[in-house]
């Protein structure tokens, strides 16, 4: 979020690029694309282990062949492995979508300034809902406006895209 | 699914493309793909906001700091609520395989009309799927033939993709 | 897993490849992507069916509109059908992710000998976890040792990005 954005720059920032440039470290926007997809991969994937790190805390486990303390029995729905459960898909059902379309997005050649300022604030706004919801649970409307910011961001990036193909449907 | 498509106009579609222009605005398949990719995406993204409505509507909030109504306790397993999910985790499970899967058969160069074609199909199939599951509740087996249409297109994709590269292996 | 790879030709395998020219067929790491992200598409599809299969032996369906026997109710929970579910619901919180690390790590040029056998062994190492969790369930730590390596794996790459993208935070 450190790039100073306005309507003026747009043109400053939109380079003639060949199209089959896009997706080459040479363009910013998908160095930036890069950065904050590798990000949200490896947030996810930290899902699984606090997943896995609740099962162990609260002996939670669904599997016969988990059962690594004896007199076990396998236990489901517990709260706080299930609270964890819930986000990680939450993220499944936003974040993989995203990652798709803000990939594709980069193909119709936006402002660097634009294109980069959302990719960080889709980013920083999954990372909030993470911790509002599994890490330490706070009041709504918090995880509301963490969820609503990639959703929205994702719908802009649609309407680009769907625009610019409209013809080809 | 406008265009006429025979096994007899595929040398005609088929143009010579350099290897590097394959995913670029200039290729009419990858257009084709971006267009009905974001049409998925938005119906995806639909699937959240649907289930929040049915939450919304029969007051079933799975966390403490959702009971936005007095005298509210968190409640799963509600049929209505629980049928969206269904549909939306079976979204979850074949269209994001798809997105790949598509994506990666444009590298081979497909024809444009049959690849043009799959798109079409497959993301029509798909919203049927949901529109009999999650929308309005329909006798199998429309939607067992709405989810095979997508599944057996991607599976066609992956033969394409697999035998091109199988020397890979 | 063929093909030997040492540090020392490392720089051997490093072609000077030019930037708009990764994601075509001509390079063969993309080549062995193509290969693998198809196996890992196609091995996710047929959870599916596997889970079709299970649905059918116990006749457990969860719709009403989806009891082709007389005489059933809907039904969850049922330890064998949600054994296939979980993993499942495993290999979309990995393989998904995954996908699109491994796509974006091929823009970094890595070695072709490096970059090829992470595919392989990724891949390999899932297939195993689907035949311990959902085949065959076999004692723990195979099913560890099976999730951990695509893990690690997908960390790596994550790595390798983070570390060329860096400037772009």
């Amino acid at each position: 979020m450190s790039t100073p954005v306005g309507s003026g720059n747009t043109n400053a920032n939109q380079t003639v690029r060949p199209p089959g440039e896009m997706f080459t470290l040479e363009n910013p926007v998908f160095c930036c694309y890069l950065f904050w997809a590798t990000v949200l991969v490896v947030k996810m994937l930290l899902m699984s282990l606090l997943t896995a790190i609740q099962r162990f805390r609260y002996k939670i486990f669904p599997n016969q062949e988990d059962l690594f303390f004896k007199n076990l029995e396998v236990q489901f729905n517990d709260p706080h492995v299930e609270r964890v459960r819930r986000a990680h898909r939450n993220d499944m059902e936003n974040i993989l979508p995203y990652f798709i379309m803000s990939l594709i997005y980069i193909s119709t050649n936006p402002s660097v300034g634009v294109a980069c300022n959302l990719f960080r604030v889709a980013s920083v706004a999954r990372i909030i809902h993470t911790l509002v919801y599994a890490v330490y649970p706070v009041p709504q409307p918090s995880r509301i406006l963490a969820f609503g910011t990639m959703l929205l961001i994702t719908f802009y990036m649609a309407a680009v895209v769907a625009l610019r193909t409209l013809s080809f449907i």
